[in-house]
């Protein structure tokens, strides 16, 4: 049987301020009306049963990743949470491990969530003869023949061909421009792609092979209940360092469909149709004599632009790159930065999504802050207190079942209800719509860390 | 006796999108902690006597010029309402009209109010020469050295020097750059600089011989009372054109001071420290390899910026300008594109002034509104309703006065009341500190327009 690994834990920064440490490029909808992960599923529907389809994440993304599968029919179970983030080897290893146990025969089509890919029929028949050849205990990967001598991907260096395959004679990490030149130029290098296929025993027997210590520890997890314990002791190492540069098993097969990873805005500019000007304008743009000009807004705001040539800007309503369109992978430097500052807009966006549903900031002054949430028809928030702030509700849209104290009561649109300080509360929605809800919260403290939770319908 | 006529009802639209047809130029604190206009009244400060100074403006920027000449002693009676914009001759002419008629032989100092000028002392030694010259019967207009061959100013060629002035020989209009290269190179062309010296009779005079009708129709007023009846019958002319074209009475002084019109953003940049990277940086903003940029911030947003060159970067909440530096004077064809599609980010500020204190637009929805309401001590606005909205008001800073229907009664800090629909109210700030409410507007339409005034201390 085969079986699909979707690994969806990586915090992608190359999109910010698009992406954000708690959304992540591959939930994004970059191109069309699906998410970057939603794409990938979709593109081995009919090659791989639903029940078959193993996504690896996080807690952090674990709302996420359930309400963006929910369309796919793969079950909760099939989503599995790492404690921590320890590289592509005991995420697949892990994997390899938990469905090996229940099919031994089992073939794995290991897959990034946050690629794009075109011409999804040659995907799809590339992949069936990467499990043929998996079939036989090769490990294979797809290569993708250099369309440019790109700095941002790994190479790998094949050798002879045979069968429909090339050996792998060595896997290169990202080079400087000069070798990448080189590269470019020789027939035999090929960029890595991080797609691979193999069966879940030949993969395991690798791992015991070249990484003893983590094939033991994965070999004690029987089921997704012993990760917990497990994990804190593996060490992180990717499967291209761990594995693929080590076997002599690997089977390089060149992708014949148009791929990339989608690095940076420009790689993502680059597939975007331009108007005559060469501009991409996503936004409530006002353009005068300006060229090669790419603006993408999640934001209300007019933006103007005079004269100006070769920008990618990106807007949102915290944050604002404008950015010199050959320098976009440096995007990397400054979420570094705001990483290292500590700076929310690094984090998440003014708009938070929440299980539940989600809430936008829209004023934080000192002594009271003003938020408007949504909660999705029939959720809840927990059964919550705060110890330095009151809230006043005004219901905007739907109606909303309120605990304050120990008492209940609908409240209907147009009608506000107040939660004096220390007050337990709870805000459901028992409705069929969107409930919106104006929230004032008043007080000498308004941050999300000043709650004490009871109950939750979301474990937190 | 001198006296000063300050024009202070031009819509300055090349700083938008800080300016606004709302918050025009001369309100703006441009350099330092004064506004252009509150620096014009500086700088005669001494020369002219506060009960001398009088300013033209309009009904729309009354309040806004009220509160900022309220720390010079001006008095309200010196601030003069034209009905309609009828261009600089008609203005003028309306303020020799007033003050002749109590002072025969006043002197006007005639100042636009959104200029920039450095070395004060050497302005004011040449105002008191023209002050000396305007004696004699003489129009006397300051001239600028040309600094280079701009475009943006219109120019005066200067005939035979006598008794420490030049006579003007012509007055040309803006010109284009072949013809700016030549006024430049060419000893006789200064600047128009737009700032005058005359007695307000010698003015009058010329009034009647070249612009006879106007000189009628003024002739007409004898207090500002019949301005409202006489205005609507003016033609619109600027001075340059009407009587300084015309006259044979010029006297064109050199200016020895610096002095800009700050027509563009940078021409405003130019006047601001740069770092060692050529930057100007008036915001929250994150800069990486950026060389020559300059950025102003009125918004809360962070920016960052990778490998740009050479831009203005203008943000505010509702509206971004990215602008190349060499092009800001385009940021008038923008402007007038927006004016043209009547949108909102062309007239005023997401935070908008009002007489009573100011309110801020925090989100505009289908169904409701909520705003952030600042007002200031002891104000109150009008007794109003409203037909197709609800109101709900919290309070979060101060103490407010509402009134709703026939009730009266203190609405606290932490407190909230609502106001249904079709209800009569008020809200005042009794206190001594700012009253801040947070209010959600719910209905079908949201709009300022729905609005029934029946009691105004602004005459609105």
């Amino acid at each position: 049987m085969n079986y699909a690994v979707i690994l969806a834990g990586g915090t992608g920064t190359r999109f910010w301020p698009f992406s954000r440490e708690l959304e992540p490029k591959q939930f994004m909808q970059i191109i069309g009306d699906k998410s970057l992960l939603q794409d990938t599923i979709k593109r081995i529907d009919g090659l791989v049963l639903p029940k078959n389809i193993f996504i690896v994440t996080n807690f952090k993304y674990l709302y996420e990743v359930k309400h963006q599968v929910a369309a796919f029919r793969i079950s909760e179970a099939n989503i599995i949470l790492e404690p921590q983030g320890k590289n592509t080897a005991p995420a697949i290893g892990l994997c390899a491990q938990l469905i090996s146990r229940r099919d031994k025969d089992a073939t794995l089509i290991v897959l990034p969530s946050d690629h794009f890919i075109k011409n999804i029929n040659k995907f799809r028949g590339c992949l069936k003869k990467a499990i043929s050849l998996a079939s036989h205990g090769l490990l294979v990967t797809l290569g993708i023949k250099p369309q440019n001598p790109s700095t941002g991907y790994g190479y790998i260096k094949t050798g002879l061909k045979k069968n429909g395959y090339f050996s792998a004679e060595k896997f290169l990490e990202k080079p400087d421009l000069a070798k990448a030149k080189a590269y470019f130029k020789d027939k035999r290098f090929y960029w890595n792609s991080g797609m691979f296929v193999w069966k879940a025993s030949t993969f395991l027997e690798e791992t015991r092979k070249y990484l003893p210590k983590l094939h033991i520890l994965l070999s004690m997890i029987r089921s997704v209940d012993d990760i917990e314990k497990v994990w804190p002791k593996i060490d992180p190492i990717s499967v291209d360092y761990g594995i693929m540069e080590r076997s002599s098993k690997i089977a390089l097969i060149p992708a014949p469909f148009y791929w990339t990873d989608l690095g940076s805005w420009d790689a993502m500019n680059a597939l975007l149709p331009k108007d005559k000007s060469g501009n991409v304008i996503h936004a409530d743009c006002l353009e005068v004599d300006s060229s090669g000009v790419s603006v993408f807004s999640r934001g209300a705001r007019l933006i103007s632009l005079i004269g100006v040539k070769d920008l990618i800007i990106v807007d949102t309503p915290d944050a604002l790159l404008v950015c010199d369109k050959h320098k976009s992978q440096d995007v990397k430097k400054v979420v570094d930065i705001l990483k290292s500052n500590k700076r929310k807009e690094q984090i998440a966006h003014t708009t938070e999504k929440r299980p539940w549903g989600s809430f936008t900031v829209l004023q934080n002054s000192d002594g009271f802050k003003i938020k408007l949430i949504e909660i999705s028809p029939k959720k809840r928030l927990s059964l919550q207190r705060h110890a330095k702030r009151a809230e006043h509700w005004v219901v905007v849209s739907g109606c909303a079942r309120v605990t304050t104290g120990f008492k209940k009561r609908l409240v209907h649109s147009n009608h506000s209800i107040y939660v004096p300080i220390g007050t337990k509360h709870r805000l459901e929605n028992p409705g069929v719509i969107p409930l919106k809800i104006v929230e004032v919260q008043t007080g000498s403290y308004v941050e999300e860390d000043d709650i004490e939770r009871f109950d939750d319908d979301f474990k937190r």
